[in-house]
């Protein structure tokens, strides 16, 4: 293996630590200079080449203006037929500016002030915030986890929606512990929400960065699921595109088209400009970048694993088959935020500190390595030391 | 005077029609090319140099993730206070993703289902979807007209809020006629709404946009408005960042700070990363620029006045005060969109048609003069030539 394995021409090249500590966005803004930060769902990559030449191109000619949202629904389209032999009808998707806006948007014309609407935790915090703000009611129906790892509990996924629940917000590939569920799984879901009359809205931010040796299964390729199913999509995760506003949301029946078509006037409208343009170039000309990504990823999935099993032995973690989050077990070092505490305190690390995800996530952190293998290794480095 | 007026160092250059005709954002894209569009609050002018160069090097960095938000208020109050004299607390301060969504949200903290909100139409048309996405009604209170041009119905207004709406969505300055309230007419809406138990929310989007001659007054700058006012502003129209998504809610009182509290949590967040950067820019250092765009709007608009009377004169206004936006009767021409038809139509000029502002804007057109001085000579021949 070659020293200077963060050069590799397959993988995509990480920001130096110093042009990083320029960057104002959250994950680097969030804590004073001197801590690691491998928090929120940011990534410490180099744009994408056709999405900084599409926007440095709008700065050119101060193309700051309103959206249209033009050519976003045929761009997803056929990066979906690409990436995952998935037919979406280009008349079924909507642009919205984030994931999640369009689901609270899908929330709002499915409940009712009071209705129940189901998760999975430990699961993405604003999760938590999202229901309430439409009036809802969180009813928790936690993962479980095995030798193989993390995965759907659908024995209690049944027993809940037995509760007749208006909705159940299904996170795929899911957030922290980065379960990309199967087809068997999905189609169960989709069994149960037929059979007891609950709306699936499947978060799907993280579908394209599937990790190597695993897929994504997008919920409207399931069979059934059309009827019962609202997914919303983004490059952002993928591109690291958050700050730029622009996600879509699609179905695939009259019924569910008919719920988006309750959604307020003017979130199209609300969408970022430079968001619809990055997006555009993303999913048109993104690819042979996303793929370098996914080999970075994998990558630096491997590197995690040998570390924590060289360095912390007593933290225990199931590998995410998607996403660039390792939602860590530290139970062994103290429940609560004791660990996130301890690394940040004594490692200067900054992690997701584990009960934002939920009361499961007592005793856990949740680690972005979407950095370079130095950066990794130096809080790896660091998370030890603080032990 | 200099045969290139339009170069005129002290106005701000124009971007020419080959580069506009590249924009991918609404105003230039909507129609086809042959049709000159004055259309969406767009501007043609290249950006500030402070905005272009924040966004240039933020592209540099690779920095599109999550927006912190950080700075935001101080750079508000700091440019009130040196533009307006308008003391604001920076912890009164909250970004929202724009004007729209932090009006929607309070309106949604301030009302139930069924609630009145009263407009004073013509007015800017996504007023009349706002108010039914929170489920309240629209309750409409005319604007009057006289010689000396646009204003509010002060009368009108008192008969409206002796029916207890639950708030007055005020528009200040006032899109589509341009009129900058002042601060006697502000007073006298404070004291009605003290009255009447009515909350203002004032829609102040265009404050920076007084042109020569008039004055913005801030309402929170009024006596007694402090009590019963929440205010959304940006730095969108003054510099051009409509798609990039910043803008702030200000209040002045515990009371109404309360509301802003029953925001939904994650509004904040939804924010936009570069819009949040070049708000600082342009509140920062961008008053300069600013300066030259209000002389040059004003030449623009006198110079849509003599062009108007040598050429369209069966065409009424009266000039705005504020706002790039030009409301005229175009009544001689014909009712509802007719006049909007034919200039289209047989002009190939595009302009937004006067019912979209409520039935008062029948057989009216908004005309968007934030463009060179020969775009608006071209636009203004092609009118006349098509009736």
């Amino acid at each position: 293996m070659d020293a200077q394995a963060d050069a590799d021409p397959a993988e995509v090249p990480a920001d130096p630590l110093e042009v990083l500590h320029e960057r104002r966005s959250s994950k680097w803004q969030t804590h004073p200079a001197d801590v690691l930060p491998l928090t929120v769902a940011e990534m410490d990559f180099a744009l994408a080449p056709p999405v900084a030449r599409v926007l440095s191109r709008a700065l050119e000619r101060s193309d700051t203006g309103y959206a249209t949202g033009a050519g976003l629904r045929e761009a997803l389209a056929g990066f979906a037929h690409r990436r995952w032999g998935w037919e979406i009808d280009p008349g079924s998707v909507t642009a919205v500016p984030d994931v999640g806006m369009g689901v609270v948007e899908a929330l709002r014309a499915l409940t009712s002030p009071g209705d129940s609407i189901v998760i999975n935790t430990p699961v993405y915090p604003p999760f938590f915030g999202w229901i309430p703000e439409v009036g809802a009611r969180v009813v928790e129906s936690p993962l479980v986890v095995d030798g193989s790892g993390w995965h759907l509990d659908l024995a209690g996924l049944e027993e809940v929606f037995a509760q007749r629940p208006a909705v159940y917000l299904l996170c795929n590939p899911h957030n922290p512990v980065g379960r990309a569920h199967s087809p068997a799984e999905l189609a169960e879901v989709v069994r149960l929400a037929d059979r007891f009359g609950v709306t699936v809205v499947s978060d799907e931010i993280h579908g394209p960065l599937a990790l190597a040796g695993s897929r994504f299964t997008p919920m409207l390729t399931v069979p059934g699921a059309a009827a019962v199913t609202i997914s919303a999509l983004s490059a952002s995760k993928a591109f690291n595109l958050a700050g730029l506003k622009c996600a879509m949301v699609v179905t695939a029946s009259p019924a569910m088209a008919a719920v988006v078509d309750r959604f307020a006037v003017y979130a199209r409208s609300r969408t970022g400009h430079l968001g619809v343009l990055a997006t555009l170039a993303a999913l048109h000309e993104g690819e042979g970048w996303l793929d370098r990504l996914l080999i970075t990823l994998s990558a630096r999935r491997e590197q995690l694993g040998s570390l924590l099993a060289e360095r912390l032995g007593m933290i225990h973690w199931h590998p995410p088959e998607a996403t660039y989050l390792a939602w860590l077990d530290c139970r062994r070092i103290g429940e609560g935020t004791v660990p996130y505490e301890r690394f940040l305190d004594r490692g200067r690390v900054a992690l997701e500190p584990g009960p934002h995800f939920g009361s499961a996530g007592s005793g856990y952190v949740r680690l972005n390595f979407a950095t370079g293998a130095d950066l990794l290794a130096e809080a790896i480095d660091r998370m030890a030391r603080a032990l």
